[in-house]
């Protein structure tokens, strides 16, 4: 914990980034390690989850850094969800019934950018390029990298290791295989993959559809979306199975069938790609998986933090803000001003472990909302009385999506907890006809709505605690 | 699905013997390979889970190969658990409230050597002990082994291979590093480990404790049980953190410490076990992890079977019944003529995969019940309800562990499901007041709890469906 410690970090991405810029802030030495060049200098990033949706818990750890502004003015607020059907039948849901509650598409490479650029003015960071961690010696705290483009490997030894090397973590194999300690590991694919495509703005550089949503076109088994960046275009990404259903990824290989399936599920987005046949067969299909791991630290040595801690898959738009919330949540525990870098990894991952576990699960729910229930009646009509009771009842209604998203405050854990006890009561008042919606609710009825609810919420979690005994 | 293919088995354990066995009946060729020495001839058991549970769904599948009898003759009925307290005082609870309803302590060594024997019988099997397998080249079907003797390296090629190699898992181990596909894998560990010790014979050669039962010293944070052997002695398992807690496996580590640990927590138990001090530094401490993985096979060519596709902590009592249903799941696929092995192994994994989770989970909440809840006031009312239950109606009700233990007709994720759902009612029916016991309850008391609990369990069960959408 001194300051003078050397402090190595491996990942130059959003989460180490943003780690070496707080902890350059406290006044550490750092030296930060980046595989790939820098993308300040040179493109890198096609056909990989080239924006991601930006809110409320990554702003927080934004703002600790000074940071929260700067991101916004790269940002296009999304208000809600805008679902496309079969025959081009469009309908809105908006993410929240308050004013002020949105989330935000950013592109990955220009927040890196900014964060990289504000590392860099620290006279106590050095950022190194092109060099590949190929394996940590934990004992020792000796990362050993491989330079990019002269092939040459070299190693660097450091007082403390942080791994924030993302999903495929580099510090994180070698956890498994060094074998010091009893190390619990997951890694779950799901069967679906995906693949990005591109609607390019329109001739006068504006966006052809709503750039204030997120745009679903769900069907089940299946699914697109579609997230809008500064220059008039829109990110797609086609969610399908490898290997199930009529169409998936390892029957889509002529362009003729690729066409057919689009013709067929996703006509009005067709229309918008024009280069779907070069983007379909050239950029990658990428697996969707979910890391949980633990412990995440090595004595008083090495700590896995972000992706490297905690990948999950993308469906409820929280993978970089959980991400930056863990700096942040990090950031806190440093002002308990621990004796040591063991007690402080140990105290981060017992405050953060079970939060990350929850988010990791939630974003596997989403998954299935996205795809097949946001199109299902009871679930929109559910919807639909969530946003009724958020605006009527700003403070004293919170659905799961904005625990999860706009309450900032309130941990994942909770946020699941609450929100899965929540979303069951609702679902099943809809059902025993408890609570009906119209157009016109009056405050009375919705407040007999909210009363029902938080009722039976309450029941439910205190059912389930004595459940667990 | 020739009968002339070669079939090579890695590992002639529990399951992997009675795999052997029973493709063997059905006419096909085996080559058994197995790390050990044969165990008929050496003693290599000490210190590892001398003995086990065996109950109905273990018995199905050796009936299915005609070893239940011989199975039944080297096996010890135990009808219930026996609690031991700090005091000494004890109380029992029975496994169920039917008549003919109980487990079996038997020696894992005994009945792999009956297993075997019967093996051996057949002119189509032949087994190789000292035959380590160290990789397989899933995509050649050849497996890699290393003889313990000479320590020469040899490979067999097969046909189809089998890896029933235990949570260790050879096979399992080629799936992850050779990448030919997503392999979604996990290996959790409790924070608890274990060490066996011994409770020996008396004088007489007679058991020193009831031998029709299940011993149990639950302390909360960790505890102490005892499953009874033939020649008299128990093998007791301590079950404790490694490094939590006032005494863990960390600074248990002088013979005053030990001693101090047992007077205080388990006197009664301490007076019994001579050998202590031998036993507990000489005795390996075992991790205690669950392995959970998907594909279980690749292609047309290999599958994982036992605990070498499900590893699961011991608290139910099932891990070598589950291995053993495993074979009797199989043999089941194989009775509907599926065209070719890649057909059989996906049916099979279809047909099986979530009963091997939810045991799997099951396995897990036991471990709070037996270390923890099994001294609760609720929890105990809890049960003496449901043995008077399941005596007065014996065709109507079945409590979570009846279902899992008893019912091998109803698959593992039916009774998890089922089950879960009861306890809660139940659990929250007698916070509620909602229902009593009393010493002699009338039947028409017990008939109108049956009602409630059948009411409230649907009820629960409707909910979560509609909550699932």
């Amino acid at each position: 914990m001194n300051k003078q410690d050397k402090i190595l970090i491996i990942g130059a991405g959003l989460c180490g980034s943003l780690l070496a810029l707080r902890l350059a802030q406290r006044g550490y030495k750092i030296e930060l390690y980046e595989s790939r060049p820098d993308l300040r200098k040179v493109d890198i990033s096609a056909g990989r989850s080239i924006n991601l949706a930006l809110s409320d818990r990554g702003l927080k750890a934004l703002r600790l850094c000074g940071m929260e502004k700067k991101a916004k003015e790269i940002s296009i607020p999304m208000y809600g969800r805008f679902m496309h059907d079969k025959e081009g039948n469009t309908f809105e849901s908006n993410y929240s019934g308050r004013e002020g509650e949105y989330i935000n598409s950013i592109s990955r490479g220009d927040l890196n950018a900014i964060l990289l650029d504000e590392a860099e003015k620290h006279e106590n960071v050095n950022i190194h390029f092109n060099s590949s961690c190929e394996n940590v010696d934990i004992e020792n705290t000796i990362a050993h990298f491989k330079d990019y483009k002269s092939k040459r490997k070299f190693f660097v030894k450091a007082d403390v290791i942080f791994g924030a090397d993302g999903a495929g973590s580099a510090l994180r194999k070698s956890y498994i295989s060094e074998r010091k300690f009893l190390f619990s590991y997951s890694q779950n694919y799901l069967n679906h993959g995906y693949k990005e495509l591109e609607i390019p703005a329109d001739n006068s550089g504006n966006h052809q559809i709503s750039k204030s949503h997120l745009h679903i076109w769900p069907r089940g088994d299946f699914m697109l979306i579609a997230l809008p960046n500064l220059d008039g275009s829109f990110t797609v990404t086609l969610f399908l199975s490898y290997n199930e259903g009529e169409y998936n990824f390892e029957n889509l290989t002529t362009t003729e069938k690729i066409n057919e399936f689009f013709e067929k599920e996703f006509p009005d987005a067709l229309a918008l790609i024009p280069n779907i046949k070069k983007e379909f067969s050239q950029n990658p299909t990428g697996a969707l998986g979910t890391v949980k791991c633990s412990p995440w630290s090595y004595l008083n040595k090495t700590l896995l933090i972000g992706d490297a801690a905690h990948a999950i898959v993308p469906f409820y738009g929280q993978g970089m803000n959980a991400s930056f919330e863990d700096v942040f949540v990090f950031d806190e525990i440093l002002n308990q001003e621990l004796s040591d870098w063991k007690s402080v990894f140990k105290a981060y991952e017992k405050a953060r472990k079970k939060d990350t576990d929850a988010i990791a699960d939630l974003a596997i729910d989403n998954f299935y909302e996205m795809r097949d229930h946001v199109a299902n009646p009871l679930f929109k009509e559910k919807r639909k009385i969530e946003m009724d009771l958020e605006k009527t009842f700003p403070n004293q209604y919170f659905s799961k999506y904005s625990l999860v998203t706009f309450n900032e405050n309130i941990v994942y854990n909770e946020a699941m907890k609450r929100g899965r006890a929540q979303d069951k009561a609702l679902l099943n008042l809809i059902v025993d006809d408890e609570v009906h919606t119209h157009l016109n609710m009056t405050k009375e009825e919705l407040r007999s709505i909210l009363d029902k609810v938080i009722h039976e919420t309450d029941k439910i979690l205190q059912e389930d605690k004595i459940a667990g005994l």
